[in-house]
């Protein structure tokens, strides 16, 4: 009896899901932004919640460790604020200690696909979260902690949880571990899933089909899609073989981008060249990040209220209380992380040979696992710099902030994750340039959207602010 | 002026490389065991050492941390014998302590390869460890631990390190930082290189330039070439399309292989398959390891000779007195770990539709960075497993044991690394099975050769043993 299947099941990795959600990102008609700030609205008058900041001394059900100084909460283990020693050597910085959020678990970030009429269709939620200063914003089908769906806080059961606990039974689109802020959190890592079904699915109070165009077009608008739906989207496999007979046409950036999609367009480096200067930037650098006490971190000091630094810059933990009411009503405290000041995150690009390539910045931060990943060319808070001599401001700084308006392709703020991050803002750009190839320093380098999108399959390789960068690109395909 | 190249100049990752080495992997004559035996005895006579055990407390330039009790040089960090404690909740052993090696040095082993008559030969070395019991093996072209090279210790220059650390100027074939025994090593990583060159390359005494057919032929022989060259070897980009337009003919399992290095041939399980169970191996385990002195490390004891496990299983950590003499003289004493018993490391092979296939095992060792890494189908020592029922051995290792001679395609005894581990010696078995897809648990997977082909451009996902294994397997194509 043959145990294994004859030679014609063999599989190969051809199937065009590509060019399939290059179909779904040309379906952009009916569900425009005012549609669906309506059906958030709607949502909201039976669903609302009222977020309050608080000082740190009043969090209930969190309490700060005698021994440690570390906030950790009263029965779950699922975060804590603790600090960390950083060491760089030769590093612009090469020693400072910061507090931080360490959160060991792997969530779960995840799309429910689904075609309709031969259309991928995605599951978004319409969904609050604490940080956020609007309310709703569309988010993934499910955006869970593993505390949430083992439900150690007794809270409700996930919805939709089931079609990524057991994915073996639908077929995964994508399926991968990605860090979160490297700064903010010590080697958090979520799980983006994006799965696709076929039988029936329940389309619950506050959740929605849109077409990958529809969400693209959502994109642009200031505040709208969070950031997990941003780093989930990322990671959709839309390169391959043929794109540019499905897409055409648009101005030039878009053909060049149509372009960049076809991973046999080529590149600039190799990708072989790529992994290699990878490789080189993470031998190059000793990083040595060490947990320790939040009592021990020197440079910030904590008041009732909130951890401040003693500049006043970076970041603040402050305390925040929460009332939410709909179909449940819940109450809690919880700390948060919150930024001073609205960020820049800025993508250089440019088409190279016909083919658009971005500059990507291989960068230090020291919540990774892997010493360094792949960013965006610009990620800082301006305000932290302006003092500065220019020489010493961040690198490409300037040609975002005196970008010429016909070069500039995407200009949308939006918020970062909004259960641990209060009001962090930031304001994503897509700048095209003619400068080339002198543009690359040690740290730089040009990288087609494809080489991209195939680094996405692994882990450690791009940024959570490169993911949300690569999804806003991916929207001018639109 | 344009800053680019023009449309004419981007390049795509078609270069055939695997198509050279394939053609390398055909010339397997002028080099044999017998003569390769012959030059390591006439470089032997003209360079001697001399490895003998001394009890730990005969270390020099050695000294143990009296609050800690870790081993550690006096001078130098470059590798610290500490604990560490590991937790893995629900595995076979919920929690363990034991001694490591700690050396968080990324250090380079790599091979310069060149084309003589259009065919790649590649500089290795007949290098002596203090490990290895036979004196000389085929080593790499350099292997050299960040100290090496940046002579703290104050030893001769490496030769031929600047065409590794200058890889630009040179075309890299492989560039790759891989993980070691993580049952022995914390986190420790090499990076493992290829570089061709075309300018002339000097031959030292000491080095050889072998087609990769010779190489393969040479990996046959017991204990001959030695782990690092293996591990470097097997992270060559062998797979690709057409090569059975280079090679063809030979048995069942060579045409199977054959046709297994070509990536356009198809597998099993797609590779995002391979990659979402990669992800949810990876998701479902919480392994907690934490570094702890060497004097916390319970349920092992110091005696004046050695440190050992009460039960006196696994391994021994062991002190080594090395006199080398020849151009240069040197006497050194050192720390190494010495495992009890020849391992046994198998890999079940077999065609699946036409494509040979490998049965890998995704396996948990403490020293690992991200949770688990493949391995071959068994890793174990199988005396260690004598006493038990037949149902708590190692899975699958009976299909060794018992393996009809017709079955096995290779069986050789080799070394691991011989500058840390001492007499650390496995029998590598590779066994063609007729059991199919029922072989597939939890943690075990069918994957075609080009598949690990493509994994191994990345970080993290070969074992050391998988590695050695695939180079092995490798060599069953000349």
């Amino acid at each position: 009896m043959p145990v294994l299947p004859p030679a014609t099941t063999l599989r190969v990795d051809r199937e065009p899901i590509h060019l399939r959600l290059a179909r779904s990102a040309l379906v952009r008609d009916g569900a425009g932004v005012a549609d669906v700030r309506g059906w958030f609205d709607e949502f909201a008058r039976r669903a609302y919640t009222d977020v309050r900041r608080i000082p740190l001394s009043a969090l209930k059900s969190w309490h700060t460790d005698p021994a440690t100084g570390d906030i950790r909460h009263d029965l779950s283990k699922f975060f804590v604020v603790q600090g960390i020693d950083v060491a760089v050597p030769g590093g612009p910085v090469a020693h400072w200690r910061q507090p931080i959020i360490h959160q060991p678990e792997i969530g779960i970030l995840g799309i429910i696909a689904k075609e309709f009429d031969g259309v991928l269709h995605f599951l978004m939620q319409a969904k609050v979260e604490p940080g956020n200063g609007n309310g709703l914003q569309l988010s993934p089908t499910v955006q869970a902690t593993r505390s949430n769906y083992t439900r150690v806080h007794n809270g409700r059961a996930v919805p939709y949880l089931d079609y990524f606990r057991h994915p073996g039974m639908h077929r995964v689109i994508g399926d991968v571990r990605q860090s979160e802020q490297g700064s903010w959190f010590y080697r958090k890592r979520n799980r983006n899933m994006v799965v696709e079904v076929t039988g029936d699915v329940e389309v619950l109070d506050g959740f929605r089909w849109l077409t990958l165009g529809q969400i693209h077009a959502l994109l642009s608008a200031d505040d709208l899609v969070n950031m997990d739906a941003r780093t989930v989207l990322s990671c959709l496999p839309f390169a391959g073989a043929g794109v540019h007979r499905v897409l055409s046409g648009g101005g030039a950036i878009r053909e060049s981008l149509i372009r960049a999609c076809d991973e046999t367009a080529g590149s600039l480096h190799t990708t072989g060249e790529v992994l290699s200067w990878i490789t080189e930037m993470r031998c190059g650098l000793d990083v040595e990040t060490r947990r320790i006490p939040l009592n021990e971190v020197t440079g910030w000091h904590r008041t009732e209220d909130a951890i401040v630094h003693e500049s006043g810059r970076f970041f603040s933990v402050i305390g925040v209380g929460v009332s939410a009411g709909g179909r449940e009503v819940a109450h809690w405290t919880q700390p948060m992380i919150e930024p001073v000041g609205t960020g820049l995150i800025g993508l250089l690009v440019q088409d190279i040979g016909g083919v658009l390539h971005v500059l990507v910045q291989a960068r230090v931060e020291p919540g990774y696992l892997d010493v360094v990943e792949l960013g965006p060319t610009v990620q800082c808070i301006p305000g932290n710099h302006e003092m500065l001599p220019p020489g010493d401001r961040p690198r490409f700084l300037p040609d975002f902030l005196d970008a010429p308006a016909d070069q500039i392709h995407f200009d949308t703020v939006l918020s970062e994750e909004g259960g641990r991050f209060f009001h962090a803002l930031n304001r994503y750009m897509i700048v095209e340039t003619s400068r080339g190839a002198e543009l690359e320093h040690r740290a730089f380098r040009w990288i087609a959207v494809h080489q991209l999108v195939a680094l996405l399959r692994h882990s450690h390789y791009l940024s959570v602010q490169a993911r949300s960068m690569l999804a806003c690109l991916h929207s001018l395909i639109t």
